[in-house]
C-alpha cells in the first residue's frame, strides 16, 4: 500500500491505496470519485460497462466519508484537473461503509458551526487543514525534546494528582480520592523545581494540566497541554532567555522544513525563521513604549501588560526590530508568585520574564528563589505563609509552615541550587504559526467549562 | 563549568565545577570533599594553611548535600582512590547551605525505609542508581517516539476530563466539574480510536492515565504514564505485533547504546537486545504448556494467565526460544473489552495478544472491532449496551446507545477504517531492564492509595 501523494511517481503502476471517500460522482457512462488519505487527494475514474460490473456496483453503493481501498492502475494525465493523476481501478474495497447523513458539511469551517463541528470532531479532523495542525504538533514537540535532549535534559512525568492544593486555590479541580480530597495539577512548577532539587539538573515535561476557569474566551480552556522545562546553575535569568529563544529558533526551523511547503500550499502561510537573540525591554521601557504610541495600560492591570498593550509592543517589535519576537522582563513583584527571585538592585521588580510572539504572550519565565529563609520570607510577605514561620531574626520555623507548601519549601532546606525555566504555550504556537484564532481549532479534543465531550 | 565526568580529561588544567557535597573529612593538616553531579562524583583536597584559609573556612562550615559551585586545579594520580582524579579547589561558593540534619540516608536503600525515602523523595533521587532510572527512561521514551515518527506516526494528547464513565465505572475518580460531575480517563484507549476515525492513521501518545484501585501491592498506582499507539489498514493482529517487536527492539537498542556501559557499572545488568521475531503461543498453547510444566492455572481467573503461569511462560520462552520475550495470543472473548475483534473462526476467542517480558506481562494488544453493527452486538452480548439499541434485524438503534459510550460508537458509523494498536507498560520496562521489584522505585513522585505527597 502506498501514501496517495506517492501515487504520481508510478505511472502506468498497479497500485494500492487506502482512504476516506470525499467525492462520488456517478454519471451515465463514467463514474469518478475522490478519495483522501492523511497526504493528499486522488481521483478515481471507471468507465461504466459490463467487464467493470463489480467496481461499479461498489461506487453506486458508496457513501461519502466511508473508508475503501483501491487496486487500480496509475494513469498520469494532464487533463485530470486534481494533481494531473487518476488511477483506474481494479478492485474496490468497502472497510467501512459510513451513514449516509452526515452531521456536519466536511467542507465548511467556520465559527458559526465550530460546537456542532466539535460535537463531531471526529469527522471535522478529517479535512487536510485540520489535520496539518497534528502534524506540525508532532514535529514541533520533537524539535522542543531533540533540543534539550541535545542539551542534557531529563525528562520528567510529573503527578497530576496533587493531596494539598498548589499555587492558588482558585481554578483548581478538586476530586474524591478513597474518601480524602486531591486535587489536580494546575502546572508542573512545584514537581520541576522538585526535580532540581533532586539533583536532575535539567529537566523538562510536556503534559496535561487542569485549571477550573470559568472563561469563555476564544483563549481559555479547562485542560491543557503544558510545555515546560526547568535548568539548574544558572548566572541570571539572562540565561534562561537566551536558553529559550535558541529552543523557540530551532522548533520553527524544523517545523518550516518538514511543513513549511504544505503549511504555504493548504494555508496561504510563509513560515518564517526568527533571528536571535530576540529584543529585550523592561517592563518600565514596554510602559513607555506604549505611552509614546498614544496608550495607557488600564489600573485594573495592576501593573501587567493587557492584551491591547501586549499587540502594540508586538507591533513595535517588528518595526524596530525585525522581530516577530519580544523578551518583556523585570516584572512588578506584586504581579508574580512568590518563588520567582526578586531584583536585587529593586525588590519591587522580580528577575522574570514573558515572552510575545506577534503580540501574543507565550512563556513566563523567570529566575527562582532557591535560598530557604528568602523564599519563606517571600511567602510571608505575599500572605501565603503565616508570619509565624519565621522567627524575628529571619530563621524559618518548619513547624509553622502550611501543610500544602511544606513539601515544596523543604526543597530548598537541602542544597538545592540555583535554578530558573520557563512555560510555554503549545496552543498558542499552533495559533501563530497556522494563523487560527480559536485554541478550539487547534487542540485535538477542546475541554472547556461547557465542552467535556466528546 | 564542566561535566565532572569530564574533569579526568582535563589534567592540570583549571576547570569549574557544581555540584552536591557526597562526604566532608575535615582533618588536622587536610580537608577532603566528594562532590557528586548528575554525571559522576569527584574528589577535592586541599591543605590546611593560612594561603588556603578561605577555602579551609569553606570547608569546614559544610554540610553534607549542600550545593557549591568549586574551581579548581585538576590533579589526575592514582592514588586517588575515586576514579584516580581530584582538584585543588582555589574557589569553594556554596549555592545553598543545607540543614545539618538530613532526614535520610542517602547511602542506604532499601524496602524497609521506602516510606520514609518517598517522603523525602527530592533526596531519595539525588543518588546515581536512582538518576540513572530517569536517564533511561528519558531516552526509551524518545527512541519510542523515533520509532513511531520514522512510520508516519502523528503525537496526540488526548483529554484527561471526560463527561461520561469510559470503560467501566470501577476504578474510576470522579470530579466536581462546575456543579456537575467529570471522571478522569483511566486509558487513552477510545481517544486514539477516535484519532483513527478521524483519519489520523497512525497514532502515539505517552501522558498520564488515572486508577482509582485500592491495592497496595508492588506493582499498583493510582496514576501512571501509559505508552499508547494504534493504527489504521492493518489486515490482521499480526501485523500489530510485527510492529511493536520491532519498536522494542529499536527501544532496547537505543538504551544499551546510550547506557548499557553505565547500567553495567552502576547497576551490574548487562542489557540485552532481543532478536526479532518474538515466539508467539496461543493462549490455548500457553495452557498446555504450563500444564506440562506440572501447573495447573487457577479458575479464578477466568481463562486468564496467573502470575505463575506468566513466570512459566518466560522460563519455558528463554529455555526453548532463547528470547526474553514472548506473545500470549487469541485470549478468551469472556476476559478481553467488547471493542477487541472476536476471531472469525472461534468467536469465545478474541484476534488480541499480551506479550511478556522475563515472564511479566508489558503489553495488552488486539485488532479492534471497526464494524459499527458487530461492535454494537458485542456491547449488548457484553452487558454494557442495552439489547432495545439493536432491531431484531440488526441495524443499530442510535438513540438507545447509552449515553456514555454514544460518542464513541459513533465513530464505527462514519467509516473508520481497520485498525489495531497496544498499550505499553513504562515502569514495567524500566523494572525489566534494571532489576526493580517495585514500581515505586522507577516512579518520580509515585502516587498511591495512601500516598499523595509530595
Amino acid at each position: 500500500m502506498i501514501k496517495i501523494s506517492e501515487v504520481k511517481k508510478h505511472n502506468g503502476e498497479t497500485v494500492e491505496i487506502a482512504g476516506f471517500v470525499k467525492q462520488v460522482r456517478d454519471l451515465k457512462k463514467m463514474q469518478f470519485l475522490v478519495v483522501r488519505d492523511v497526504t493528499e487527494s486522488v481521483q478515481i475514474s471507471v468507465e461504466k460497462n459490463e467487464n467493470r460490473k463489480a467496481v461499479n456496483d461498489v461506487i453506486s453503493s458508496l457513501t461519502l466519508e466511508s473508508s475503501v481501498r483501491i487496486k487500480g492502475r496509475v494513469n498520469v494525465d494532464d487533463f485530470v484537473k486534481l494533481n494531473g493523476v487518476e488511477i483506474i481501478p481494479d478492485e474496490i474495497e468497502i472497510a467501512n461503509l459510513a451513514n449516509n447523513t452526515l452531521p456536519i458539511d466536511l467542507t465548511d469551517f467556520n465559527e458559526s458551526n465550530r460546537d456542532l463541528r466539535m460535537d463531531w470532531r471526529f469527522l471535522d479532523l478529517r479535512s487536510r487543514e485540520h489535520q496539518l495542525i497534528f502534524r506540525v504538533q508532532t514535529t514541533a514537540e520533537m524539535a522542543m525534546r531533540e533540543f534539550w535532549i541535545n542539551h542534557d535534559f531529563t525528562e520528567i512525568h510529573s503527578p497530576k494528582l496533587m493531596g494539598n492544593p498548589s499555587e492558588s486555590g482558585a481554578e483548581l479541580f478538586e476530586l474524591n480520592y478513597f474518601g480524602g480530597k486531591a486535587y489536580l495539577a494546575q502546572s508542573p512548577q512545584f514537581y520541576k523545581q522538585m526535580a532540581i532539587a533532586a539533583g536532575f539538573e535539567r529537566v523538562f515535561e510536556i503534559g496535561p494540566v487542569f485549571r477550573a476557569n470559568k472563561s469563555f474566551t476564544s483563549r481559555h480552556d479547562t485542560e491543557f497541554t503544558s510545555v515546560d522545562c526547568e535548568f539548574a546553575w544558572i548566572n541570571s535569568y539572562e540565561d534562561v532567555m537566551k536558553f529559550e529563544e535558541e529552543w523557540v529558533a530551532h522548533v520553527i526551523k524544523r517545523v518550516k522544513e518538514k511543513h513549511g511547503d504544505e503549511i504555504k500550499a493548504v494555508l496561504g502561510r510563509e513560515i518564517t525563521v526568527p533571528k536571535t537573540p530576540f529584543p529585550r525591554i523592561t517592563m518600565k521601557q514596554a510602559k513607555e513604549i506604549v505611552n509614546s504610541l498614544g496608550y495607557v495600560v488600564p489600573p485594573e492591570t495592576k501593573g501587567d501588560l493587557d492584551p491591547t498593550a501586549e499587540r502594540m509592543l508586538g507591533e513595535w517589535a517588528k518595526e524596530k526590530h525585525g522581530s516577530d519576537f519580544v523578551f518583556v522582563t523585570l516584572f512588578p513583584t506584586s504581579i508574580r508568585p512568590f518563588y520567582h527571585m526578586y531584583n536585587p538592585e529593586d525588590p519591587s521588580t522580580t528577575l522574570s520574564f514573558d515572552l510575545l510572539w506577534n503580540g501574543l504572550e507565550v512563556t513566563t519565565g523567570a529566575q527562582r528563589e532557591h535560598r530557604y529563609p528568602v523564599i519563606v520570607r517571600q511567602g510571608i510577605e505575599k500572605g501565603l505563609i503565616p508570619a509565624n514561620a519565621m522567627t524575628p531574626d529571619g530563621e524559618v520555623v518548619t513547624e509553622n509552615l502550611p501543610q500544602g507548601l511544606k513539601d515544596y519549601l523543604s526543597c530548598f532546606n537541602y542544597g538545592c541550587p540555583p535554578h530558573g525555566g520557563y512555560g510555554f504555550g503549545l496552543t498558542r504556537m499552533l495559533m501563530n504559526l497556522l494563523g487560527y484564532k480559536n485554541v478550539r481549532e487547534v487542540t485535538f479534543i477542546y475541554r472547556g467549562v461547557d465542552r467535556l465531550r466528546p
